[in-house]
């Protein structure tokens, strides 16, 4: 790890590292000071290698990383190997296996290998978890757990939710906050890097920094909390990850990677471009308004959006392969319906409570508006007065119309829905 | 530790066995039926060995162990020297220090050779708490962390107390029932034994054992749970321990062990009769029903307690000894004075709210009532007019009355009081 100064950020610097793609900061000023200090910070970042897949929603954070190195600050990578050893040992979740030493090691060592595609290997230092929970002794863990109250810990969310859901809370699971704030003590973090679902888990590792009477963090009151948006994935909906099946993969090849960037809902292009490009803001919100108005064929924004990402995780060479490919292959109608819209049936905007028969009868100018596919409800009717909406190759001239699971509807030229099973 | 098969008890010894000094056994049947099955049932006593001294309110325990042994049981004593080298990690308690190794075994060793005062050594198992949680790892604390909900544990009535009254509970308190558990999986219990207050503790023990399939239990359902009353101590009111100043030590000398018992207020003459003497129920109950009805000398039963207590933990020479040196000291006034009730200020029934003077007024009938030194209110206005109620050696003809912190009241021939300091 690079032992320079790290450079002192101009206002505008600031402005830009602490603004675009991040969520939250805590306690701000601490943040700033650190900054302005000319201290090296050493920034914490927690992993789970019980998957080899870094999903663009990932990508989000380590680009502000990259940001913070390119500065002179250290990234401290905590393989969370000792968690991935353990699984989830309530045996409730399937989405959670438990690996052997030489599976996480793999997985662990191909994740590296696609962070340091963002990261700077020379300012970033890599541990494992193991390092101090192998020889954790049971008076370790009770001296730990004595720090926080069960009133303390029930405050999180989840667990608050849980609790006043009378939803079963495993002991356990009141471990892993502690233990991940204990990863902070270990490694002496001035920064704690997450999603915003960590918020309270990275307050822990301050507060039991600051119970130790460690002079970490960014002005020596424990470790500072930098939080950055979970992107939503493929649906639009859910938030970007594997156990949803909705993700581009920093590893996908570049057609793949660029097809799938092509296949986004419209309302995401304007996330996309502000979390995963380096494209001046100004550019990025007029493409944000023309998208709103409709001004132009939201294709051509996407293509963009496309060209940048694959250049960045790829080359620009790739990219421009990737395109070709995509253009050739499909015609800007099958590119279009290929990009249908899906809308789950239990989303659909009912005219008739009784199901019973086949498919779904269906208010069609709310269901349009709702989807993006028209800017009103008043627009869709237009639309539909002027026989510019189909189901399935039909002309619909009603604004109350049957739909099934399978359907495929088009408005205009270029938008698509399809009607897809409901979410489980 | 012996290996004969036990002996089956006849339903009368049954009766005794589970009716005397025994508060209650959960699940009633399957302890039956471990008695009637000839299997050697291994009965699990842990103990603290913070502080060397063991009391009476012990022995209570202790006493059932040996009539177990007597039938050809094991009894597995734990010595909790891990949960002694911990002290409490709260930092807040100062009733529980942090010990050594070398005073952990000295403890211990100073309390089992108290124990086999009481219990067989032949059907006496030893067993070390860190035996087991000395590699206990991280990963093991998990698991078995997982194995329970914050619910379940919060259902302990000190935790749901504490919780609902928004004090704080250590997550490491939470984890002490579960430990405490193991200790049970660890030794394959089959009844585990404890005061009434470790009931939650002990049946967490049964749960584990039976979520880990363990043949463990009577009936092989997990180990059934035997609670014995906590007796009083010598204040009369809060339960006999250490930690209140308040007990008869196993290894007091016989003098002093004879004179502490002789200081007991009367109302607790029963209890220790029918703990910790085994002298049959109906000579208990028709001195219970002479204490009650005052038609003795309440003295006259309690030399015969001190002599049998005595008797069992030195000798029946040394009881005599006692009784003699504690006659030829005392004057039967000076005896009864010795062994006057104390009475805290707070639990003076008060005249007169305005404490702003010297003293207390209270309302004496009720006072003489309420502690026992006269049948009821209208009998301590009957002995106040005939002249047999003094305060600090005046008589007193109206029922109220000022006294003070110190003052002793005289009640007939035999009854004192003496007022003393609210209890903190």
């Amino acid at each position: 790890v690079s032992a320079d100064k790290p450079r002192i950020p101009n206002d505008e610097e600031i402005r830009r590292i602490t603004t675009r793609a991040v969520e939250e900061i805590v306690p701000y000023d601490e943040f700033i000071s650190g900054l302005k200090s000319g201290r090296t910070l050493r920034i914490k970042m927690g992993f789970d290698p019980t998957r080899p897949v870094i999903t663009l929603g990932w990508a989000v954070g380590i680009r502000k990383l990259r940001q913070l190195q390119d500065l002179g600050h250290t990234v401290v990578v905590i393989i969370g190997d000792w968690t991935a050893r353990i699984g989830d040992p309530s045996g409730k979740s399937e989405t959670r296996p438990m690996l052997n030493e030489e599976e996480v090691t793999a997985n662990a060592n191909a994740i590296l290998e696609q962070f340091y595609r963002i990261l700077d290997p020379a300012r970033t230092e890599v541990r494992r978890q193991t390092e101090w929970f192998d020889d954790f002794s049971l008076t370790d863990v009770i001296r730990l757990a004595a720090r926080f109250t069960v009133a303390q810990l029930l405050e999180r969310d989840d667990f608050a939710q849980r609790f006043d859901a009378r939803q079963p809370i495993g002991i356990h699971e009141l471990m892993y906050p502690l233990l991940q704030g204990y990863d902070s003590v270990a490694i002496e973090s001035d920064v704690e890097f997450g999603g915003t679902d960590q918020k309270f888990n990275i307050l822990v590792g301050r507060e039991l920094q600051r119970q130790l009477a460690m002079k970490a963090g960014p002005v020596g009151q424990g470790q500072a909390v930098l939080l950055v948006p979970l992107i939503p994935g493929l649906d639009g909906h859910r938030k970007m990850s594997q156990s949803f099946d909705n993700y581009i993969a920093l590893d996908d090849p570049p057609h793949e990677m660029y097809g799938k960037v092509m296949s986004l809902p419209d309302h995401l292009i304007f996330t996309y471009f502000e979390t995963l490009t380096d494209i001046p803001d100004e550019e990025v919100a007029a493409i944000a308004a023309s998208v709103d108005a409709r001004s132009e064929n939201p294709m051509d924004h996407k293509k963009r959006l496309a060209r940048e990402i694959v250049t960045q995780f790829h080359s620009a060479v790739e990219a421009e392969g990737a395109e070709e490919h995509f253009v050739r292959t499909f015609s800007e109608g099958e590119i279009s319906e290929e990009l249908a819209v899906e809308v789950p049936a239990d989303q659909l905007p009912l005219a008739d409570n009784d199901q019973s028969g086949d498919g779904y009868t269906v208010k069609l100018p709310a269901l349009l508006a709702g989807q993006g596919a028209a800017a009103s409800a008043s627009e869709a009717r237009r639309l539909i007065q002027q026989r510019a909406v189909e189901i399935d190759g039909d002309v619909v001239t009603v604004a109350i119309a049957t739909v099934r699971v399978g359907s495929t509807l088009r408005v205009g030229k270029h938008r698509f829905l399809r009607i897809v099973e409901a979410i489980a």
